[in-house]
């Protein structure tokens, strides 16, 4: 398996990105081949993985265990990739990555255990390396979050009065969490101070934020063979991201007969939910906010500078990199 | 909530029992109304929190602390139910404790993360009140192999070339690992010796296995009305149990044509398997090897009754109860 080509301007990090890979790979062995062949593609269909990186680059603030922070960081690419693979079942997703999701190519039954699968491959990682019933603790914390934040967005789907803080509330659940974990569990696991590894913490969760804004932002700028999935998928699935809530804010009376069509909407329907939410410039309203957490981010990440040059400039880069894709 | 009837008969371990009810209870705080309902609904319907009662009569044998046990014998019912629910989603199954499953009442969607959302209350509660990584850890590989028995399950649906010994390794993974795990966690929390708490993990086990095997052959000794699910349903689903593998050995002639119809197998179908498992005494063979789990799990409990005399009777009456519902 190799990893996403993003990883090639940073050798070290490249090459601890591939070992975590492996080992996630390694960790799955499984008497239903099944199973085992549909985890194993999941795997290798080229996520980016972004919280294993953010996990590697705060554990550099401390005293690395090198096999630790691998086996952790292969932890938080199980869990977030066991929430893909359940999250695609909900979604009834045909693709993913661009390539068949599992549930379609392999049918839900398969779908669920692969994931329950990834789960527990997670937490056996976390189990035999954390260090603390601490991280332990923490994590579990994290994963009510996650899974607090997926149904949070469920039980408003196709619900016209979801507010912004709603959405933010959602996403700091079902995004920013993980990110926030990986860089707490990277520094803290590394002998980082408590109060160091919050600071990393409300770091990751800004950039979870600024990401998962960023990422909604795309269906309202990219064409389906850019992005990987269908243009305005989630819209007909009644899931309502910033950009649209932007625009319902603006032009409601415009966008509501479209939306109460439901799972009736059509591609044209989609398409002038698409123009509309243009002509209101709700895409740069939406950047504005995306912004302001990438700036938190960098400001606070700025700061670390003087514990460690080299890796505060890494992830000042990176981020900057990965969060001003289309700003 | 009430428990179940079974435990009027154990005035102390029923009220540490309805404590532990309680607390599931208590730990189910979802945003999504549909998913929480559904959740209290499954956890309320009527289980016999056979493991909750295992981890807290072998806390019994060295220093209970009440509070942490209940919440580690919570952990135990709450995977357990996790597992049911995603079993549902797997199986199709439409009733489940006589009453409709929560997959067929509110849909898979909900089923996948009401179960996700049991797995990680599981977790949470287990990494607040354990106190040591150890059993963690152990919990970990026990989830592992639970999954690994369902997975193992799952890949000999429809194979009449499935062996006494897959089956009893798919049930040792799927039943008899949770019964283990609730019988050492509840030893080794207590303060009990590793040594010892192996022992119990092992009379857990067969524990296990003796109520597995004896469940099992509830479809072929009993009607749809009293077990509170459709009769040989299992069989129909491609999931052949200890009964039929020993007809299957003495009269695979009779039972091929059936068994090679799968998915089309009728009940008229399915009458005939029951008639031929019974005339080839192969129900009387699977009782057999339950009772030999069984005396080995009574054998091995009469020996704590130096520990702790009470408690090794308690368990004693317990076991024997249970596994001897049809013998």
């Amino acid at each position: 398996m190799k990893i996403h080509d993003l990883w090639k301007h940073y050798p070290t990090l490249s090459k601890d990105l591939q070992k975590t890979l492996n080992l996630m790979e390694k960790s799955i062995s499984i008497s239903n081949q099944d199973v085992e062949d549909a985890i194993i593609e999941m795997i290798s269909s080229g996520g980016k993985l972004l919280r294993p990186a953010y996990l590697i680059l705060f554990s550099r603030f401390g005293k690395p265990d090198k096999k630790k922070i691998t086996a952790l960081a292969a932890a938080m690419e199980s869990l977030h990739t066991a929430t893909l693979v359940h999250d695609d079942i909900v979604d009834e997703a045909e693709l993913r990555r661009s390539t068949p999701t599992l549930q379609h190519r392999f049918g839900k039954d398969v779908a669920v255990y692969a994931g329950d699968y990834l789960f527990v491959s997670s937490f056996k990682l976390l189990a035999n390396y954390a260090s603390s019933l601490k991280s332990i603790q923490y994590n579990a914390k994290s994963m009510d979050a996650i899974l607090s934040g997926e149904l949070g967005q469920m039980s408003k789907r196709y619900k016209t009065d979801v507010t912004v803080d709603d959405y933010l509330e959602n996403i700091s659940g079902k995004t920013a969490e993980l990110f926030a974990l990986s860089a707490f569990v990277g520094a803290y696991e590394s002998d980082c101070s408590l109060l160091f590894s919050n600071k990393c913490k409300k770091i990751g969760h800004s950039i979870g934020m600024a990401f998962q804004i960023m990422d909604d932002i795309l269906d309202y700028s990219q064409t389906s063979t850019t992005i990987g999935k269908p243009v305005l998928e989630d819209v007909k699935q009644g899931v309502y991201s910033l950009p649209l809530l932007y625009a319902l804010q603006s032009n409601r009376s415009a966008l509501l007969p479209l939306l109460n069509k439901r799972e009736n909407m059509t591609d044209a329907d989609a398409e002038k939910v698409y123009q509309i939410v243009q002509q209101e410039g709700a895409v740069d309203k939406a950047k504005k906010v995306a912004k302001d957490y990438t700036n938190n981010a960098l400001a606070a990440i700025k700061t670390l500078e003087k514990v460690e040059p080299k890796t505060a400039k890494t992830l000042y880069d990176l981020t900057e990199y990965l969060l001003q894709r289309t700003q």
